[in-house]
């Protein structure tokens, strides 16, 4: 799998320890700004693991002192001053990152600003530090709540306190983030990126990677249904999961009190 | 009402204290594990409170150490090794007990798994103690979110803790779920029970039964609506309210000082 | 403008601090309960500042010691004893106030209850005190969830909290309501006013009015929308936002080091 290959000139390293994929940001002197080479490999590195049977769990950090400054103001500068606008190059389905189905954990290791925001917010959790700053910033920029953002806050921390971060760009640190519940899990900064791997590492080794493929998409589903539409989805998952050899293992590995052995998710379905 | 009368070896015992009824869960060598004779007289007393004038709110607990522990495990062994699978038998519309009209609070005692939880989010309100341990336990045993669980969650605790909870399955204790907004009312062991019994009373004795049955199904019905409908909803019902004796009793006790007399609520249509 | 000059008989009162318009609910003698005078006020006030391009933010407050005691009580008595009911004379649209453009923001200086509490909720945020008594109060008077409280309250502060305080009528401090989501920020009593000030006029200095405008319309409809509508939504304003000049003074003053010069806001169309 070359483009996991390590290489410092990289814009996102990919490294492997166990079933765990930890992918780094790696355009440091620039806080991680986001760029269309800095996407294109991410996205593609994301493609590789949801095909990778050996990885079950990633976790997304920066290297240096931020996680993601945001949109590169060099590229930004240059939008807003085009005169040629036209729409943002898409070449995925807008559900994605949101639509991986391995679980997808930040390690927020700094600042991180709009659209790294964004992309925070398009993992499944998000673990931090009290001293990070975070920052939705677009108002302060004469922009708008950009990509998924003004649907997913709300439905994180509530309408109120989503209003405050987005009505005001003002800057919080990762404590204020935490009692929020925009940041899941608060550590010291020399433990941070090991506990978002510690916590990927224990849902590799003991949670069905087909069962959490299915969460992921019944909560992002059950968002947007009513209730009793989730349940009649779930009414009919419970019943193909009963069929699945993984619960079978992870009955009798419960009633056998050892680790489960469960099968790794297959490729994506191109179908 | 013979099926709330008390005996040691019904799988539910029910018990009133004035306007409350007391649920009790009563398989305390199983952690009182789910199973289709606990999940009937659970159903059928609830049924008989709904048609009980006299019952104005619910409290559901567990007999001994724990809670719930969520579906039997040889339930669960015998279905996920059955070779005819058919759904599940339904008796119910699937809002049921969440469309229960009265107040529903569960006092959780101790363990609460999977299926537990998921009932346990169907109650209105959770007490529990510091140290009761709460977990989704699904993705363990390779199954999915049952039931309504992946709706309620994120809607009780927002969208990354309810990720958190269903993907790990990891346990948590009760001051972690008080935390999250899992549990609203923390409160040691010794006193959990009659503190929600104080809370139930409090509503059977100061709250319209018709008020809160509106309520309990405007919050419902908003949930799956847009702003605009559920204003018109609620500006039909306030002319409603207006024609009912319960705002004279609501108003008039208010000036004068004195606890109001709201009528019961009637037995539950059956058109 | 003649409706916003500070007149002590005006049943709400009207001042300028540089961008920031106060407006001060103003029945003291009555905690400020709400009457169709102080509705009719309020809301021409609201309606004059969405038109004047010197008001970039807008603190609500109550004068004496409460914020709003809810709906008058004798208009009240007036309408659950009335034999000619008809529906609420309503001249707006249902999304008022929570369409307004500029951010409102409530700075809950004292009691509020019932109808004070959907019109403080009907704010972007709230500012308050550790002593302020919170209150829906409509059970206790046999009424139900009134006006938008069904949909907002479960938004703000989650599924089971906003039962918990709308089945029970029950009064909360500010101290819980902050802890429920429902206050963003405590402060005390002597410099809750001037806090609200300050956060509104940071907003006014620094954030786009364009920009918030945009935000708060994207918020409350991707409430009501699926992500990926609400991703489309997002995509379009992004591309608006770039060819918009507040973009360009936004990355340009920020480049600069200098705070951003954004145009005001020009009047509501009417088309």
């Amino acid at each position: 799998m070359s483009s996991t290959t390590k290489e410092s000139t990289e814009t996102v390293l990919a490294e492997k320890r166990g079933p765990v994929l930890i992918l780094t940001l790696n355009r440091p002197d620039r806080l991680n700004a986001w760029n269309d080479a800095l996407e294109r490999r991410y996205f593609a590195l994301l493609d590789d693991a949801e095909n990778d049977p050996e990885v079950r769990a990633i976790v997304v950090t920066g290297a240096g002192r931020g996680f993601c400054a945001g949109a590169d103001m060099d590229d930004l500068a240059a939008a807003s001053s085009a005169t040629d606008l036209s729409a943002p190059e898409r070449q995925r389905p807008r559900e994605f990152p949101l639509s991986v189905r391995k679980p997808l954990i930040a390690a927020i290791n700094g600042a991180v600003a709009g659209l790294g925001l964004v992309e925070a917010l398009y993992c499944d959790l998000r673990f931090s530090t009290p001293e990070a700053k975070f920052t939705t910033a677009f108002v302060r920029r004469g922009l708008i709540a950009e990509y998924g953002i003004a649907w997913l806050l709300p439905r994180v921390i509530g309408r109120s306190r989503a209003l405050d971060l987005l009505l005001s760009g003002r800057v919080i640190r990762g404590a204020e983030a935490h009692a929020m519940g925009l940041v899941d899990r608060l550590c010291p900064q020399e433990t941070l990126l090991q506990s978002a791997i510690d916590y990927a590492t224990d849902l590799a080794n003991f949670c069905s990677p087909a069962s959490m493929s299915i969460v992921k998409s019944q909560v992002h589903r059950a968002m947007d249904s009513d209730f009793a539409t989730a349940v009649a989805v779930a009414d009919d998952l419970m019943l193909a999961a009963f069929a699945h050899p993984d619960a079978t293992e992870g009955v009798t590995s419960y009633l056998d009190r050892r680790p489960p052995a469960f099968a790794p998710l297959g490729p994506v379905s191109t179908d």
